[in-house]
């Protein structure tokens, strides 16, 4: 049996030893090698969609592909079909790299740091960001202590946050698929959204591109929001319908955004996105580097192995 | 027994009852009433120079200054006598909110929301900052995660911020008067600094303004760091020789630095701090807003009623 891994990252091959299984590196940006074609197993990481085209194409006894991205979507593109090959995402690495980033853009939000930069950069001292200020004001989001905090996509990365969330003295709460209480916060399901969105000082999502999640956030759910209220987006681009988004920051309908991905990355020139004060711009640099990689793909190789369900699986 | 409290905040009262105290609000931007000259305690907060100057000359009976300032740079100023009249500062009302931007500014820095904006500014995708990165490259401030941080002063906000640090990941050790093990974390006294420096990839400055700590920050210091390593100053300006710091950031000798506190606030126009990329400018903002001062103006009530030794006395 062979193990395709990438090089596009440092995996310590050495780490997935023991099992029968050749460890073949490969690169993700070419075709696979013709005498690699008879690889079973593969382990992807920022491949190029041609490479996964052409693996697609060539990889005739490919029984399952082991995403490193926690949202497979590139993988998904390229035509694997789930139901003939086992997929499995890399959710769970990017816990705590998104959720550090995320913490990091609810800061800047609520301590304003992209107006506090805007001024710098003119040579003025924002005197109205600074000195004495009223302590947790009515109907503003200054601050994480006692801020409504509802995390929209309450998974992997949701669990790692909501720590440092609480630990600020935020309140906490969930919208998922499935409700019930989590790691001791209330999860609820969509159809609690309306009830939830008027009293939010900070929605945070972290919800997968999927048809189901297309346009989550649009113009009805935008309107629900207090008019201080900040989204923060860390998910995918898909979840936020842009153009809503933006009418609700040119009509002052929410505080501001706070947004790692885009409908389209980078984000279109022609976007009107660019320009809004209260638009805090990330790159899609929220991720992007997998943490302990090796030991999903040794759970999921002894599952394999095993003939057992993996985990992560789409 | 007489106590004058400010009425530049919102304080209750009511809290304060059941003291044989009269409680009597006053204006800290007028001189203080003939009336109340009789006062033996007084509650200050964002008083004005004058204020304070004519509080020095007229209340003759005074016995007691309670801060809310963590640092009571301003009373000390006006001249107050602290061999005569007891003075507390406000230290602990600051905590949270001080620790929760200096989390803030920690986090941009590592994640670069100031070059970010930068970029934003200019309609440019900062596409360098974003998809597939190193994980905690070497030589690099870029996560908190395994990040070396030195707390420089080990008070009561450093003993707050520290949780959020540790949480995500950071190595914390901290620097005070007194060596010793605080909370879990080593604290060392400044004569460690040296060897410490060199280590450092973020160094959090949360120290008192006063003789002992002007310009603790100096060019050999400066000097000593790494040259990706990141100051953070939320204590006190005087802290850090800036002129130093600017030639620092100049030959890119360290990686950046944040800061709330300047030698002079506002940041004079002719400082060449403003233009430096790398220099993330916070107008003094991290506090500003004490929190349950109620609780320590009452500790402190009960403690100079039975002529115990008060807490945060200077
Ligand atoms: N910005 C970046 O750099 C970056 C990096 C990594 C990941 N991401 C994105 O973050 C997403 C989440 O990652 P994760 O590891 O936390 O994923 P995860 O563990 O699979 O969690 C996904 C969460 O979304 C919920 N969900 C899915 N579809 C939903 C729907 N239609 N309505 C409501 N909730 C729905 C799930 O609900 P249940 O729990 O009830 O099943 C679950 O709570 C990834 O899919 C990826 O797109 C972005
Ligand atoms: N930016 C803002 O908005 C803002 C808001 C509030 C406060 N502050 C500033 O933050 C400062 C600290 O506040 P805090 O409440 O944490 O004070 P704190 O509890 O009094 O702690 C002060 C710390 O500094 C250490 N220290 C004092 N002088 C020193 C010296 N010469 N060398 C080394 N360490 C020294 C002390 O050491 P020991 O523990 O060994 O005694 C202590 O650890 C305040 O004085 C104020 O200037 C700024």
């Amino acid at each position: 049996m062979k193990l395709l891994y990438p090089t596009s990252l440092e995996l310590k091959p050495e780490l997935l030893e023991g099992f029968s299984v050749t460890l073949q590196p490969y690169d993700v940006t070419k075709p696979i090698p013709k005498d690699h074609r008879d690889a079973e197993i593969l382990v992807t990481w920022t491949n190029t969609p041609e490479n996964l085209k052409d693996a697609q194409q060539n990889l005739s006894k490919l029984r399952w592909i082991q995403s490193l991205a926690a949202g497979p979507n590139d993988v998904l593109n390229a035509g694997f079909d789930a139901s003939k090959i086992a997929i499995t995402t890399g959710s769970g690495l990017h816990d705590r790299t998104v959720a550090e980033h995320t913490l990091g853009l609810l800061l800047s939000a609520a301590r304003r740091f992209h107006e506090m930069r805007d001024y710098q950069s003119q040579g003025k001292w924002p005197a109205h960001l600074g000195g004495p200020q009223p302590d947790r004001p009515a109907g503003k989001f200054t601050t994480l202590r006692d801020a409504n905090i509802v995390v929209w996509g309450f998974g992997n990365i949701a669990k790692t946050l909501v720590p440092s969330l609480t630990a600020l003295g935020a309140r906490v709460t969930g919208v998922a698929r499935h409700a019930g209480v989590r790691d001791g916060i209330e999860v609820y399901s969509e159809g609690k959204l309306e009830e939830l969105l008027p009293k939010t000082d900070a929605l945070v999502m972290i919800l997968p591109g999927s048809d189901s999640t297309k346009h989550a956030l649009n113009a009805k759910r935008l309107k629900a929001l207090p008019k201080h209220a900040w989204v923060v987006n860390v998910g995918r681009g898909t979840c936020i319908d842009e153009d809503a988004l933006n009418s609700a920051l040119d009509a002052d309908d929410i505080g501001g955004a706070a947004l790692d991905v885009f409908e389209k990355e980078p984000l279109q020139e022609s976007s009107p996105l660019w320009k809004q004060k209260n638009l805090i711009l990330s790159p899609h640099a929220a991720g992007g580097r997998p943490q302990e990689a090796e030991r999903l793909i040794a759970v999921n190789l002894r599952k394999f192995i095993a003939g057992q369900e993996l985990q992560n699986i789409v």
